[in-house]
């Protein structure tokens, strides 16, 4: 599967504030970038702290690009991706929704009853690793339901597990020009972190001025 | 007085990996830009805690800037600061070597011989600040003894404090492309962060390749 990582830092790393309150670091011309980018891909995926700190759709917003979708015989929407080993998303999370299928990649210690609450006509619960999920193993199951391509938008402990795997392709990050601060705010890559020489090397590929930041877009060299 | 931070930072706003060690996150390009903004300034600060960590010299590497700076009228080398309330910089630090002049600028808290120890030819030990040092206070006492414009080398803690208080008027941040991750790395600003609606604001000034990375150059709206 080709993965994307998006998003949108601070000019020092940061996702969010250390209150995890949802920080507007880009602008209009990067959030139609962003919508554009979704409705180019068969799946959209977040990690359950981004669920419960923010509620996202992950949605396409725009109607022209949800007709393009449909007119290309794709769904009017991409699939939304919760990597949620504990089967934490609120069933009343706006990502379970019924405007667009979404899969929960759950491990298989996460509680039946919460499984069960989440499952419905648009969310599939799929089951990917024990403790943790096993995000190749979860990516090839939602390759084998058709999914080719996905975009991941965050949070930093989903995609230190993804880079940490070597599942990721590209990087694209809107650097706001603004300061966040803060030793335990959340950044763009958290978890255990990378020591010598297990960094992983990126390959700049562009860098263009959106709205008043920068973004950069690299490969992954994996 | 004019305060540059200048910083090297990893594509996901990290300054160096969970265990502390350094992290060669630019090339030689940005080498030489360092060593030239070093040599342009009067005074080369960092905090104390890089100062534990790398045992930077901080002095101007190029003999031809050296000349340059003795052309002009200058001191051989920019003086070096170290901003440590507890005075706990090591005597045999190479900050505190005899080739250049420094101020270790400590709180009235800090024990009487640890300064005592730091204080020699070349190492003045500068008073600011009860319990912990007054930046503000610290740099115009340096401003006193001549020093007229600052470059700050980081780390994440002194520059928190020095964005706080509205000390810094210019950052440039070479973005290494490479991921470090890590929710206990130091990231360029850490301290406790700000929240809504005290974030930093930026104007981003200069974009420009440098290496395989790129810098940015920002202006800071105080």
């Amino acid at each position: 599967m080709h993965v994307v990582v998006n998003a949108a830092t601070s000019a020092d790393g940061k996702l969010s504030s250390r209150d995890r309150s949802q920080v507007a670091i880009s602008g209009a011309e990067d959030f139609e970038r962003v919508d554009e980018l979704r409705a180019s891909v068969d799946a959209v995926m977040v990690g359950v702290g981004t669920v419960l700190a923010d509620d996202p759709s992950l949605t396409v917003k725009a109607d022209d690009r949800v007709l393009e979708r449909e007119a290309r015989g794709d769904s009017p929407q991409p699939a939304r991706v919760v990597a949620d080993s504990r089967a934490r998303t609120p069933p009343e999370a706006a990502v379970v929704d019924d405007s667009a299928r979404t899969y929960v990649l759950v491990a298989s210690d996460a509680p039946g009853d919460r499984r069960a609450q989440l499952r419905g006509d648009t969310t599939e619960v799929v089951e990917a690793g024990s403790e943790r999920v096993d995000l190749a193993a979860g990516l090839d199951a939602l390759e084998s339901r058709g999914v080719a391509d996905c975009m991941v938008e965050g949070g930093g402990e989903l995609l230190f597990s993804l880079f940490d795997a070597g599942l990721v392709d590209e990087l694209t990050v809107y650097v706001g020009s603004m300061l966040v601060g803060g030793r335990d705010a959340p950044t763009l890559v958290d978890g255990d972190g990378f020591t010598e020489p297990d960094f992983v090397d990126l390959a700049l590929e562009d860098v263009s001025r959106v709205d008043d930041g920068v973004l950069l877009a690299y490969d992954v060299e994996n």
